[in-house]
């Protein structure tokens, strides 16, 4: 009997992952491939079957079988494949039936609008264009917030969705130590700068580059059965379904920022890859969270693909490749160069140290617009102060400061300390690699 | 109130449409993109959502609707959009609500074997190997049958499906007037044959086949803004949604056969791209019938890619492309080349006049199939002494034989007969454009 529920809950979110499996390839398609003007009727099919997704998992169905698989749950281990199937799903059942589908219609819908007019407020550096968006999407969030049970903060609901079980207080605890040494440790390095890296600015064949980028991540585990890899304006890593990992990169004609970044997507892709096909078509298939998902994508693009002994190994590829730009580049050098801190103003080009300080600041900003205690008309001036006291400089624009992103456009707030997270998790992971194998930097 | 129950209708169709929009994706991917390790994955999103697409429209619900519906249908004009609407939802339900879905699952599940068993067999010229699966089909298309009121002929309710409305004595007079002169034709110009055409064998480079093919549909109406065109083994168009035309192309690296087949993919294509878009997300958003879909592709490809006119003024172009093979060709005698007719094993590759007389073949053997008089056993043979009988030629092996098409092992049956309509609906179609045009070669 209890079996037969098991198996009947465990058919009812295969259905669940397919339909999230058609999402998925909906909207990889939408930004990979789709000519433009497909753009409206790909809107409906996605609203409908992700609305479809929805119901059919919070569904009287569902509730009545994790009711009847409690027994099931308590009886085996903690980590069996049992257990742990219905205690995951049991949490997002509640976590999902405690929002009206109403909200979360409006909340989709909101994000869409937000999206596409934060493209033309970023390009002409206009808050003033996308602060009603933000007010909405701030407005249904607080909605949001209130289906849940009083927490601890306001801002734990929300990051409760990309970091699950995390709490606000841990994740300011963990970035208090790096607010604590970073600043100072950018300031040093800042002062005794003699790094040379405008050899990384230049022109940058694109289809070099993408030969170049294919080279690597075969050499790291991309085959042609499993993977593919295709240019986009926004890089992103997405899976449609269990063998198909699809990587996204964007590709620059002058520089090579693409390297890293199809290492980076490569450690996202490589991570749901790993997953056990035995749980396919069940809820423990992918990842288990933001941060540790950004811990893979940036152990293989910072701590593999910015050492020394790679670019030992790869960079006489590279150089072949670039003689005109590199030929007189020494490995060190260029190692030196993909290395080079600066402060700067946007978040994605940033190096590994500064990185993480454009983090916390949207922490910080994303809890005091949460708690009331930031207006949205006063938000352009608190980033640009922010800036200042945190890396250094003066940002010129809204181009460059507050718009540079789209989270907060998409009604993505709490998703930001996941990267940091994810830095901070990379670094341990390597540390505990280096001491279970031994120096990997001579391995490689 | 009725006003009222065909918005719900028609939202309730718009669902349905959305989930045949999301299932037209997942196979175009699987078939262009997916890397092949996401099948098992692609099989079941597209199982789930075919199913809930069916579930959606097979309902209740639907069955109520309709039933308020027939007033505004009755008091609507014929060719309304409302008395239109409710006329092909009715017929489009009471089709379906006569098969049973396990039925419908397992004609799916068995057309998904058969395709797979298909390659190999073919491959290796190996009948018997595919010979359970056809059994298995045709064994489920015979349940197919007997769910629907006995017809005139039981192949009625196949054709159906692909022509609606259409009965087999009107499919079988038409092939009646071309079996009669079509025989004598091809052996009169096979006694005169002096048409050099060997020229178009040779070494064509795939990147320019692929540019030239593009500049063609460009000049037909192709823009980037609304299609896609992309290489594939097996060349279809789909349609994933309004405004979003994707084409396939076959490019082979020792003939021209890609242009030709990208002109008749271009015709299918501006057929839905026709289609105003007010009827999107509902079962009048497609074309009518597979043989008007096919005059529409039949007719760029043969009545313009193949016409005088079109090369007079597209030759200089693909001669300066391949200067090494067409250089001392001209364009009468590429024109005459194009038009080649001679007898040959397969379908597809086949001249404008020996091509029904493959289909006419098929549509036989098909009706003695279904009818009961003829068994699988005998097909290679009965196939084979067809070939002689209307072609004159000698079937060399089943993989040029009877193994050459997939529709059968995909449990299409009834299929093959709108290709010829589609010739002879496309000769109709432009003899009335000459009378109401003028003479188009002049205005090329």
């Amino acid at each position: 009997m209890t079996a037969n529920a098991f198996e009947r809950l465990k058919e009812r979110l295969a259905e669940v992952a397919d339909l999230k499996n058609a999402a998925t390839l909906l909207a990889w398609d939408e930004r990979v491939m789709m000519p433009p003007a497909g753009a409206a009727a790909r809107a409906d099919a996605l609203a409908t079957v992700g609305r479809l997704a929805q119901e059919r998992f919070v569904s009287t169905d569902v509730e009545r079988l994790l009711d009847e698989l409690r027994g099931l749950e308590e009886t085996s281990a903690y980590d069996s494949f049992e257990a742990s199937l219905i205690r995951v799903t049991r949490r997002d059942f509640q976590k999902a039936s405690r929002v009206p589908p109403e909200l979360v219609g409006e909340l989709r819908r909101a994000a869409i609008l937000g999206l596409s007019a934060w493209g033309p407020a970023k390009a002409e550096s206009n808050f003033e264009a996308l602060r009603p968006s933000l007010e909405k999407n701030l407005e249904l969030l607080q909605r949001y917030i209130e289906c849940f049970d009083k927490p601890e903060e306001r801002y734990d609901v929300l990051l409760d969705n990309y970091e699950p079980g995390m709490k606000t207080a841990e994740v300011r605890e963990t970035f208090a130590g790096l607010k604590e040494e970073l600043p100072s440790l950018i300031r040093a390095i800042g002062e005794g700068d003699d790094v040379d890296a405008s050899f990384l600015s230049g022109e940058f064949d694109i289809d070099r580059q993408r030969e170049l980028s294919l080279e690597i991540v075969r050499r790291f585990g991309y085959t042609d059965e499993e993977w593919t890899l295709h240019p986009t304006p926004h890089a992103f890593m997405s899976t449609p379904g269990a063998g198909d990992i699809r990587l996204t990169t964007t590709f620059r004609p002058d520089d090579l920022s693409s390297l890293f970044g199809t290492m980076h997507e490569f450690g996202h892709g490589v991570y749901e890859w790993g997953v056990d096909r035995s749980l396919a078509r069940t809820p423990l298939g992918t990842g288990v969270s933001l941060g540790v998902h950004e811990s893979q994508s940036r152990l293989w693009e910072n701590l593999v693909g910015r050492s020394r002994s790679f670019w030992r190994f790869f960079y006489p590829r590279l150089q072949q490749t670039f003689v005109r730009q590199l030929g007189a580049i020494d490995d060190e050098t260029f190692y030196r160069a993909v290395n080079k801190v600066r402060p700067s103003f946007i978040r994605i080009d940033a190096d590994e140290v500064t990185y993480n300080m454009h983090v916390i600041l949207r922490f910080e900003v994303e809890q005091e617009l949460i708690d009331g205690r930031l207006s949205l008309a006063d938000l352009p001036a608190a980033w640009n102060a922010h800036m200042e006291e945190y890396l250094g400089v003066e940002v010129p624009d809204d181009t460059r400061g507050v718009l540079q992103d789209m989270h907060w456009a998409g009604g993505s707030f709490g998703y930001f300390p996941t990267y940091s997270l994810g830095n901070v998790i990379s670094v341990q992971i390597w540390d505990r690699l280096q001491e279970d194998l031994g120096d990997l930097d001579e391995r490689f």
